[in-house]
């Protein structure tokens, strides 16, 4: 059983996540103000630019006509120490001198880090810190990945046979899941800041990479063409969200050609290739902080052998295929031993369908 | 909830279950007699050969000091009229005249078919037919397949990476799995009649295909050895259990070399091949009601491309090989639409590892 602190805390990572898909690069946070066991103001993080939890929930609680004094502030990211519109929330709290204020984790970017809380405690609010931390730490892990590690979270999606097959032998892979599976992966897309696809794959499938299938807003689309030889017919250079379409490729094509009218980011070229760091460092350049990489095969192969990916969700059809093409072509395995290991976390099965969410063992390291 | 009479039938099961591994290709049987709603008598078949459930029920009774005037027998398939050792099973009972049988399903051996039922029934005891008749025929698929089919019951177990390797490339699929999931394998080994390999998997993984991460006893041991070239080195030639060990192999290389002393059977050779149905042929003619295929790719491939199977069983390891042999090589698939479609029946979580078990989708037609 949770105590009390815990289950406001869980509330607050409740009205959190109503910011999903909104706030990136800022982390997802949910605040409430409770006085007597009762709330008395609450308020979330609803966009990138717009006012912090903590505002809107002092605004409210005002609405509602109360004052902080003897109250309890739950918030599930310390306060910031650092941030001009409203002045930080750290000041804000102070001011509004709350009883004590009830933190899920604290803020691990450079320039909050404890700073927040500093000030809590030097103006003699009682600060009470790390209430559901792994939790609070997993439901921002987009957040800390990229504060932390300085590149995007990055989540593998592979739709495949049960005999691990992603397409036919004659590139056909629409669809290998069923509708209810895509659904999910239509609400993932809309939660994540982007999708990122391979040449072939872009080619061979000209898929929408939208969420039309939920209510969701469409991610970014990062499709990779280091020579710019994608035709301009395809679905992500013209339906309606080909404002958030953009092009990787190399310097010289950008020089080059302009057929296609999308935004185009270029990438330094190693040996002729674009190395997974570097496409990860510049979509961490763009604010990207989390990405579904939905193939094909190549691209897989590569994020698995740079070991630079986070999760991996795999939707397994009740399908036998045999003779088709992989996810992966990774031939460095020499001995089982040395195979690629994951850690299932999660399982749900749909349809007949199986999700299984796994994380790359290195992830926490 | 269930009813009493489900209950006691549920309980049927319960003991039938006793004798798994040792009845084939008889059916499981377990026998209830209950008076005034106390069990007074029960047994259950313990092995080919040996006397049938009701009969131990019966003696059981009595020993206990009970007739079975006005008691309700409980059994989970139709009692026999057909066998001779202690007199056909159904005229037992209509000899101690209960008031009441309950019957979970028909036996739909040709012998019996109904005939036990029409035994009971002219001798005025109430007969109840089909009580958790589903679960009844499911618990005794080998039988019901075996008597119906005229084939084994045929179960492909996979072994394979989350990206659907059975192998590398170098061939080494020791181990794939964890101790917790081969154990699992073991358990099923002891209550199969048989596992069956193809030539090149016991040349490779020179495997014992015995139970011995169980209590089990090892099954009967069926390898495809078509022109007699694997060595004689073998584990299964040479372990505790090579009497159990049986080679299929072709009609020419029987009558010639004569180096492994251990049992074959000839099977006909068909444009110089096997052919699936052969060999489960050569199968019901040895009584064998039930094997588990354990590989190699060619093996499964040639079961998944007759369609002669009902379970798949998958053991998912949760690493990523990446290249690597796959379980089917089965190149017939020209769209999605035509892949072999399974259906998920259960699923469990051991040690991070997956076990999935899949019904052919034609297997009740």
């Amino acid at each position: 059983m949770r105590n009390p602190d815990e289950r406001f805390m869980a509330e607050c990572l409740k009205i959190a996540k109503k910011g999903a898909g909104y706030v990136s690069p800022n982390p997802l946070v949910g605040c409430l103000i409770v006085k007597d066991g009762k709330v008395i103001g609450k308020g979330f993080h609803r966009a990138f630019g717009e006012s912090h939890a903590e505002v809107n929930a002092v605004e409210d609680a005002k609405r509602n006509g109360f004052d902080l004094e003897g109250a309890t502030v739950y918030v599930n990211l310390e306060p910031c120490s650092h941030r001009g519109n409203t002045g930080p929330c750290a000041v804000l709290l102070k001011n509004e001198m709350p009883d004590k204020v009830v933190i899920g984790m604290q803020d691990p970017y450079e320039k909050v880090n404890g700073k927040g809380i500093k000030i809590l405690k030097q103006a003699g609010i009682k600060v009470v810190e790390g209430v559901l931390q792994k939790e609070c730490r997993e439901f921002n892990k987009f957040f800390v990945n990229f504060v932390t590690k300085k590149r995007p979270f990055v989540t593998l999606k592979i739709a495949q046979s049960i005999d691990g097959k992603i397409a036919l032998n004659n590139k056909d892979s629409k669809y290998i899941t069923s509708e209810s599976s895509r659904k999910i992966v239509h609400k993932m897309r809309s939660e994540f800041d982007a999708v990122l696809i391979g040449t072939n794959t872009a080619m061979l499938d000209n898929p929408k990479l939208d969420a039309r299938l939920t209510k969701g807003r469409t991610p970014f689309r990062f499709v990779i063409d280091r020579d710019l030889r994608l035709p301009e017919h395809l679905e992500i250079f013209n339906d309606e969200n080909a404002d958030r379409t953009i092009i990787i490729s190399s310097v010289k094509a950008i020089a080059g050609k302009r057929n296609i009218s999308v935004r185009k980011i270029p990438v330094k070229q190693t040996h002729g290739r674009f190395s997974i760091s570097d496409i990860l460092n510049s979509l961490y350049e763009e604010n990207i902080s989390s990405i579904i990489v939905e193939g094909g095969m190549n691209l897989f192969s590569q994020f698995l052998n740079t070991g630079l990916y986070d999760d991996v969700f795999f939707f397994i059809a009740p399908k036998i295929i045999g003779s088709g093409i992989s996810a992966f072509d990774d031939a460095s395995i020499k001995n089982l031993s040395s195979a690629h290991e994951l850690c299932l976390i999660d399982q749900k099965t749909i349809d007949n369908e199986l999700i299984l969410h796994y994380e790359n063992v290195h992830r926490h390291s």
